[in-house]
């Protein structure tokens, strides 16, 4: 039985809530699945993480695999993960309101520290700094210039308060049975607004957000980015710097890695 | 006149695009002011920083008198500001592009760091931070555990992703000319739903959101949580622990001189 196969795993490395009851363990409703990326030689995983194939949850898994890449033999990386069901509403339950109480897909358990019940980490820009700062040791996915992380995290502000919220909101409305033209042009506008500072800022010079290198900055954006397309914007022919950003980054093998993760089948435990 | 007075103080601290040009100097868009915090005996202030009076910009001000009266003798945290005039869209200018290539409030140019341009961050959060990081040397206002400090950044997140967005697409659609019951219901159910995720972290036992005492993660929150009220929330009677925390807040005299500065008359500089 899956379950009582993955135990010794997950005892008592995971908190007692990422069961319903001990008693009832059979019933809990997270299944916990080992990326491809997993080395068995590494060991029992210490990060557990829990998300869904939404632009927020690809970016957690294209970060585990990025560092993964960067850091083979580092078993602090070691992760399983929980692909939670937003169509059944787990994300809304009592036990995943523990891990995060805003009810929301991507939430992570880190249990390499604070034991016995790890360290719980929510929304997903505070999952990727959390990551970086603590395993991300040599910079490769982030950066040791105080100048260089703070526009690091510039960005990312502006990634997760504008890109993620107004492109989620034109996704609403565009998909909404009700069409609310107005709704519909103050989001998608605002979408080519937001893609115009990035335009702008990325402009001919540039290859990433920040430093000309791939980091942490740019695995928070790329996914809602690369969604433009959903909402009807072309953007080879609208916004080419981003396209052509976009296109450098799908290239890479953790971000393949982590996005084919997720919408690939189940990985058995 | 008074930019030629400020000029002394202004050169060659603040970078050249402060003002429109060399030459048309008494023309520049920006007024800079010096606030009541300001102690003539500590020297002209280093840091710069664009604001209005929004909850975004509420946020940096407030942070900025807090930080005074944390450290009354700490020179780096000598500040003057500029109202952006946000009817007129001066933070649409190229001027202020530069600062913030966003184009919004508030940003902040920091001349402690790297001469002679200064370094500047934009992203009301990541301005926030980029203050606690590098003057907050004592964690009056922040966190040096790195596990209190991992949950401040999960909050800040949950806020600036969600709070700020939500809450400010409630003001749109309520001022809307246009009435849309959809939108309005949509953003304002979500304001409440939101502010009880806020109540029910709170709840009975805590007094701020991270170890109980007050830090930039409340900072970042409470100038958006107040004007619930707008939406025609009454926190007092709907979200008591959230209203206990916003009272106890605004009775701080950092966060009251943030407020008022901005809310009150011009300070000549």
């Amino acid at each position: 039985m899956l379950l009582s196969r993955i135990v010794p795993y997950l005892t008592p490395a995971l908190p007692s809530f990422f069961f319903r009851t001990a008693s009832t363990m059979s019933s809990s409703i997270f299944t916990p699945e080992r990326p491809a990326s997993y080395v068995a030689a590494l060991g029992a995983p210490a990060l557990h993480l829990f998300t869904a194939n939404t632009p927020n949850g690809q970016k957690t898994n294209i970060m585990l695999e990025e560092l993964r890449l960067a850091y083979p033999d580092k078993k602090e990386i070691g992760y399983d993960f929980v692909r939670v069901n937003l169509s059944t509403n787990e994300q809304k339950t009592p036990e995943f309101l523990k891990i995060n109480p805003n009810g929301r897909i991507p939430a992570l358990i880190d249990n390499n520290v604070n034991p016995p019940t790890g360290h719980r980490v929510f929304e997903s820009a505070s999952i990727l700094l959390w990551l970086v700062e603590n395993y991300d040791t040599e910079f490769k996915l982030s950066f040791k210039d105080p100048l260089l992380r703070s526009d690091a995290l510039s960005w990312i502000f502006f990634t997760h308060g504008g890109v993620g919220p107004m492109f989620g909101q034109a996704g609403h409305f565009l998909h909404l049975p009700e069409k609310i033209p107005y709704a519909i042009k103050r989001y998608t506008d605002e979408m080519r607004r937001l893609l115009s500072v990035f335009e702008d800022h990325l402009g001919t010079e540039r290859t990433y957000l920040v430093d000309n290198r791939f980091s942490v900055a740019d695995i928070n954006a790329i996914t809602w980015v690369k969604g433009a397309s959903r909402a009807g914007i072309d953007l080879a022919k609208e916004f080419p710097a981003v396209n052509g950003w976009i296109e450098r980054s799908f290239a890479r093998d953790g971000v393949q890695k982590g996005v084919n993760l997720l919408a690939g089948p189940a990985h058995a435990l």
